[in-house]
């Protein structure tokens, strides 16, 4: 069934503790998309500005993702983002960044892409996310993510979207600050009384926690022993997540975890290495053998 | 096959954003002997004052503890800590500590416990460790605990201790602290080289990781929505996994994940009421039940 996902394309200078990648492709829709393109076609609405580099064009066509919706404004400038990541290589300072195009008029939706029926919102602005979701009124599951920025200072639109979105996905620090609530439950809680009928809450190097009408569900990380640039983990998990979702379309609890357990395999190996660089050269097997592996490092025998 | 406990008992009081019990029983021994005694009989190694108030011996009767290695030292006054949990419910200031019979000499092992097999070593000063460990000349598998005061100040006498156990169990800030790895799988790794055979790094709220020569395994903490004292949540987590260890024998990967899985659980009733309000009253059905659930939550159906 047919995957849309619409949010940043950026130009990204990333710092760890490792090592430093300057100018390399980054944002949350093209890290949603190469991940979910594992699993099906996945549509893409985002726009960058005349300064895109060719090569990173050359990049995205290497993944099955129909860039019929990005487009190259003239005039305008891509997205920047410039971050360096403390020691524990969680968390992470932002340098600088320049929104260029993001702040302007949001990209046009193609008419091929409105039939659309799983569409997932990635972060930006919550009054950019709802207008875009109007835009597909054949959709079946639409799941959004958001961060502080907004929830500090978009709240009320940010709370009419939540109404009008059957999923949430966000960091446990971004729950905390929407909700007030410390417990991660108590968060989610707090969470699906705003609408949305299941939340998952990212919870970095320690896993992710599902809540679901038919119960909850936490989940591990993988663990990983060489974490290269933790960039686009939360995105790449939300691209396997939605890619799995939209080939079963099954949204039960059992169906949602399997899903989760995807984004997650996917996610690890995008840390591998900086920006796309693990994700350029991953194959659908690789991601089989560790989700089988991570399966059975969780089936416990009593 | 004969478990023993060597540890501390203390009169503990514990000020949590939710409330404050004041002057109750506590210590690492207990909180361990309680939860291991749902799954074999517990051997007891520990020394309280002539303070000790009959109430709290009473409380351990309750439990299939047996309470021949417990000394009541005459002119000697019981080990007190005094603590207060952040927000969070994970981190916590000791605001006073006496360690009064704790610095004084070991307590005596009983003839009748010299053939234990099993050997936990709850958190005390490694020397201490190290001296008990020789008095079960028929130990099969000894696993020890233990903090940052003694990686800060006794390492040498740590590092020994270490080259002579079977398993380490510690929090993920006291690993970091002992190796000077942030990495979780470099951490344990590192403990690794040091002599035990595996070592189980405990994560809070997040879990728990077990690095075994056949592999690694991250499990998730049962997600409580209602913490009220986390207190003895790694003890009584490290006497679940050595009761189910000490009744199966089994110390293969599959072996140690179930019996964590076990801790898991005894931990998370545990922290649902003040010291050991809640163990008071479990039952061995109550943790079925709840293990039953926690290794489906972890069954993924890809």
């Amino acid at each position: 069934m047919s995957l849309i996902v619409t949010g940043s394309i950026g130009i990204d200078s990333i710092e760890t503790p490792i090592g430093n990648a300057l100018q390399v492709l980054g944002g949350s829709a093209i890290y949603f998309a190469a991940a979910a393109s594992y699993f099906a076609p996945v549509r893409l609405v985002a726009a960058v500005g005349e300064d895109f580099p060719e090569e990173f064009l050359k990049t995205f066509r290497g993944f099955k993702v129909d860039l019929t919706g990005l487009e190259q404004r003239k005039g305008s400038k891509t997205f920047r983002w410039h971050g360096r990541y403390h020691n524990n290589m969680n968390d992470r300072d932002t340098l600088s960044v320049e929104l260029n195009v993001l702040a302007e008029k949001l990209p046009g939706v193609p008419d091929a892409y409105r039939d659309s029926r799983f569409v997932f919102l990635a972060n930006t602005h919550p009054a950019g996310q709802l207008e875009l979701l109007e835009q597909f009124p054949r959709r079946a599951l639409v799941v959004a993510d958001t961060m502080d920025l907004w929830i500090e200072n978009e709240k009320k639109t940010l709370l009419e979207l939540l109404s009008k979105i059957d999923g949430l996905v966000l960091n446990d620090s971004e729950a905390h600050l929407l909700t007030g609530k410390t417990n991660i439950v108590r968060a989610a809680e707090a969470i699906i009384a705003l609408g949305p009928k299941f939340v998952v809450i990212k919870k970095g190097e320690h896993g992710a926690f599902l809540m679901h009408r038919d119960g909850m569900v936490a989940l591990p990380a993988y663990t990983a022993k060489d974490v290269v640039d933790p960039t686009g983990a939360g995105d790449s998990f939300a691209g396997g997540m939605m890619g799995h979702l939209s080939t079963t379309g099954d949204m039960s609890l059992a169906g949602v975890r399997a899903a989760m357990a995807y984004g997650t395999i996917v996610a690890s190996y995008n840390i591998e290495a900086f920006s796309l660089d693990r994700l350029k050269t991953l194959t659908r097997k690789e991601i089989d053998q560790r989700f089988a592996r991570y399966c059975d490092m969780l089936r416990i025998e009593g």
